[in-house]
């Protein structure tokens, strides 16, 4: 083995650093999974993670990454040769997308330059030209992991309404629950799709679909095929804290655990936090002359900042750099942005001081790596930092 | 929260209790699951599990639950209406069969009275029948977890093989690997499902299909509509450490470090503890007078014993009872024999006197719950661990 | 490395085995022992252990094993050529008056057989004689770990005033303290000492001094030179929940979280579980052939039980069997009872079947190392386990 | 419970952030003091710390604070009335002598004013007067924590040699060792004291005394009454693995772990880095137009940097608004430089991301606090870095 001193910096847009909090609740002691011990373990995780989805209907939480849990989305309630309208935001709406047609849906997909979340007109056009009412499914990715743009959600809500299309909303939260703001009653979303290795800060290892009551209805009747991501055999038996098949026990210990620590902070606190790094975030990158990626105001996310390299000069590069000289990693680009841009993580457990570090490294490495910037960004993120009140903290 | 003095014997037949070392290396931070480092434990992983399938093939890891691999078998390499011959071991053969409903293929189900393995010759008898070859497969569980019976995995390939016949052989050993000797390559075992939580010593979380060259290359043109479980897309990213999607990052930990400790011991000495351990606490079971539900010689379990309670007794009660005063989980019986029997895991990182441990809480419970029995059942069981030598203890 | 299976089963009479719970308390990330975060957990260990002593007078902590402890209470009242009775209830004893006459004091010692604990009326004898008050303090173990006999603290105290003699009541209860009743201000204890890795569950590393007004008092004035071991130097700062040099800041996690538990379960349910575990452990020692190295009924220990071996037979030899065969640690004889008994703790955190599990090691060693024994002792103490009520849990 | 988002930034000059590596194997069970195994980690151990301080001779390890370490140092080779010479280097020096005072000790002390190490023509010129040789011992602080100096131990030896001065070289080494250069044999030191929560990277718990053959002699028949700091208790039995008392196991295993990942780095690389951090930080604090407490070129200590407020400006109210803002701990000024200096910790497991961190952490504060300085340190900090070449990374 060998030791490279210090802790390192793994500024990925997820996995986050899990804190050691969560890793010391994750390393107790498996349990009967049919025992009553376990049946209070299994109703506080379900209540806990419906608090972070803000629902009141239905979770369903898969052992699986996330890519499970959009395949149970799909299967629950689509049928082979269905048609959905999904949306180009990036590379995980479009692996998505692929995943639907692996599975015999016909997604309509509505062309993005990768530079900004869905666009609610543009569904609400979709949605008014299928007068048949042939789309069952509104498929949108909420932050869009690959570009660092966030969807506006409601306004996807707000589009379906308008238009008076009856397609369920379905909506990829992968990476931004427990992020950025995400409302799953409220805004009326009908399936949503999360994991653990974000914002909830725990390892990967569960997925989660949120369910609404009309979603769960529909997928007694209707769906493919399934017998592992069948809701109906989960949420019988979750009613009494237990689960059709063996669960991830440790990885439910970490649930609780984290959703405390989330609920300590305060959900609005944690959002606020997210965003004011992201924005630091962004002040650096253009004191560095350098480009973010999501060039549509609002839209920009508190996951992740995507930073667009000059033309000639290899990200990946970077990023090994990085990772030699400053022991970060960073995130790379995703197919079509591959080698073009690199990808900051700025979620989960993450405060001040960690964010400038994060930051510096990056500096350091466009240094060793030769890519022409200015210096400075980091000076501009602190200024930053200081000028904007953190939340949570008394002046 | 309250405290009960003393470790929880966790004697139900998996979860099996986690050692610390695993529990340590599994606490470790998360790492980027595309970053160099990663690449160096997803080859240990793979390499590591190989050794334990004993195969030179492909294994493929899913972050699900055993079930999971067992959607993940059947949906890629069966299809729609496709014949399979099931065998009726117990509960969970049952619920295999069930799943294969489910995903619309069409199991022929040899009938069994749940007390032994699978019968070979029976499934050479059906297959001979089968002169059209439309079954495509067998499917037998090695290790029924619901009533302690071994299936010779062995004699069902020479069953195949005398009948000439062309069908894949299947096999759950979910609770049997790394317990009862189990060879892939040497078996000719075609699909071999499997869980992390049993022989292998970790929590809950990841699945393993080991695949045959055969059936790796069936299932490019066969099976189901399929995606999360599809091995065409892990197996090519495998050989270079990665995963097509999030893998369980700190459950590979976990794995890696098992699977040392298993080779530590040396295989041979963990199977030969087992049985070991499995002996001795039939002996006790009959000391009480008591009687082993597996009735066929040669089939009984290493990994656990289910004990047939006298006529009108509660299993359940007992359970209950010693749950209470001995803090000792035992497995429940399910389904048909749900209350009549009762199990007892002596399964994964356990050594004599956690056993006899164990043994006296059922001894002690029979009496508190009133069941009908003799004592002495754990000095019976201490005998025959006295005069039966140790596995790689030097006398 | 190499792997023996299962969890080893650590039945010496301390360190005992430390509970997961406590050991990830532990493994909390150090903090600044000078700032506020830590003052809280400064101010809540004191108050934790203060309850463990049953005192509201005050209670020290050093950074020592309990051996520093007995120098502390030593040196903080006593001078060079005090004179002292002390009384020999086994090795320990034996080693704090070596101990005591190292540092210049000049100990009396009542001789004493390893068989009892301290006898009170022979050391009220002992003060009436001492007209002229010479003795300045009268030192006397609780539990003697080194043959599992309890002094009767309270008589002690009546002695000394029976007597109407001034000197203070030193009291070791570092193997005592958290598994037998002890009240340091109901019996007029003026200095206790004790150390963490008994009763209270811990690692060892840290230890303890519970002191009277009037001991302190005496401090101010009295004394041999010392630093580290000066109580004037921490009462102080201690009331703010700080302490003069670097404390063990990980073990005081630890023992709020052992102290926790204790308080969960009962101090007096914590008692009678050890009192009933030994008369289990007796009962066993008996039915062996065997004796039981204390022979003063009410003396018995709760924490431990020393066993006599039969003539010519070697402790140390069965001791190494149950290590290399069963995977269980037993205490030696120490110095005038070396390789003549062994000692079976249990104390901590144990419950009924971990001690049987124990005593069926104990029994098979014998059998192993070919010591003259009936069998049959864990059957014995089964029992009585079954036939005494345990405590805390309704029947 | 109270969640602060983020890790927190400890950055006093000790205890410093102990590994996640080092707490995860300081995490397993407690073993028998006693037994077989322990042997193997008692004889590592001292073979560990043994290669740190650079030694062939004996290292004793005491269950202690570094405080107590010190008192064992004096105690075992010093008698009442003993003149020793020590030298003002700052606070700690200062206690030092104090508790040599208390201890019965005669210390003559070189005067000096905290902004350097010791001279060493001065202590040269001290030896030369006292013809008689009356002074027993030259104590001298390696690497003052309250200062950040360092004094040049090899310089105080040729001073003693070229005085032909029989006085024992005695050195505390508390928070150098592992961070600063030192080589016990090659200097001829004959006692160095050292701890464990500075470079070894280990929670405070233990405590060391590096003795040289003479020092070791002369206890035979010098010092002070003692017992629990006696080195002939210690040396005899730690040449089989085991201590005269209860170790304090768990550090032990952290020890062993701590002290492989130094070597894995390699220990000229641990203090090329302590180097490059410290002058990096000197380059932050001038920056700022502040003033660094040493001002003796050549003693800047490489583990922490000591920082002179402006008048009139208080350094406690910096520290606490860092803390409440930033989630970063920095050192106190201590005793006579109370509220007028602040510390920065730069010691153990720290890479350069960290330090950046924790230097922004600085910055931002300095602005939060209205304390007049020049922004920008954090940039110059990170131009020194980037220019200059990190030990042990290939460029």
């Amino acid at each position: 083995m060998t030791h490279v001193a210090g802790r390192h910096f793994l500024q990925i847009p997820g996995p986050s650093p899990v804190p050691d909090r969560v890793l010391r609740a994750m390393s107790a002691q498996v349990i009967d999974h049919r025992g009553p011990e376990f049946a209070d373990l299994g109703l506080k995780s379900l209540k806990s993670i419906k608090s972070i989805f803000k629902t009141a209907q239905d979770v369903v939480i898969f052992p699986s990454s996330g890519t499970g849990a959009w395949e149970a989305a799909l299967v629950n309630v689509l049928s082979e040769g269905d048609r959905v309208l999904m949306y180009e935001t990036g590379h995980f709406a479009s692996l998505w997308k692929k995943m639907a047609e692996k599975l015999g849906i016909r997604p309509e997909f509505i062309v993005g330059d990768w530079r900004a979340g869905a666009d609610a007109d543009q569904i609400e056009q979709h949605l008014r030209a299928d007068t048949g009412h042939e789309i069952k499914a509104v498929c949108v990715v909420h932050n869009e992991t690959s570009t660092g743009a966030v969807s506006p959600i409601a306004d996807v809500r707000r589009a379906i309404d308008a238009a008076g299309h009856p397609a369920l909303l379905m909506v990829d939260t992968i990476s931004g629950l427990a992020s950025v703001d995400f409302r799953f009653d409220e805004w009326g979303v009908d399936v949503a799709v999360s994991g653990s290795q974000k914002g909830l800060m725990l390892p990967p290892g569960i997925s989660f679909n949120a369910v609404s009551a009309k979603a769960l209805e529909l997928s007694k009747t209707s769906g493919m095929r399934r017998s592992y991501w069948d809701w109906q055999d989960m949420v019988g038996i979750n009613t009494k804290g237990y689960f059709p098949y063996t669960p991830a026990t440790n990885m439910l210990y970490g649930l609780v655990e984290a959703i405390d620590m989330l609920h300590e902070e305060g959900l609005d606190n944690v959002f606020a936090r997210h965003q004011r790094h992201a924005a630091a975030t962004r002040a650096a990158v253009r004191a560095w002359n350098l480009e973010v990626l999501c060039n549509r105001q609002g839209h920009e996310s508190g996951v992740l900042t995507a930073v667009v390299m000059p033309q000639g000069h290899s990200a990946d590069n970077l990023r090994a750099e990085a990772l030699k000289h400053y022991n970060i990693s960073l995130g790379s680009g995703l197919s079509k942005v591959a080698d073009k841009i690199f990808r900051i993580g700025h979620l989960g457990d993450i405060n001040d001081l960690t964010l400038i570090g994060a930051l510096s490294g990056v500096e350091l490495a466009l240094g060793k790596a030769g890519v022409p910037h200015a210096t400075g960004g980091v000076g501009v993120a602190m200024k930053y930092l200081a000028d904007t009140p953190a939340p949570g903290i008394a002046a």
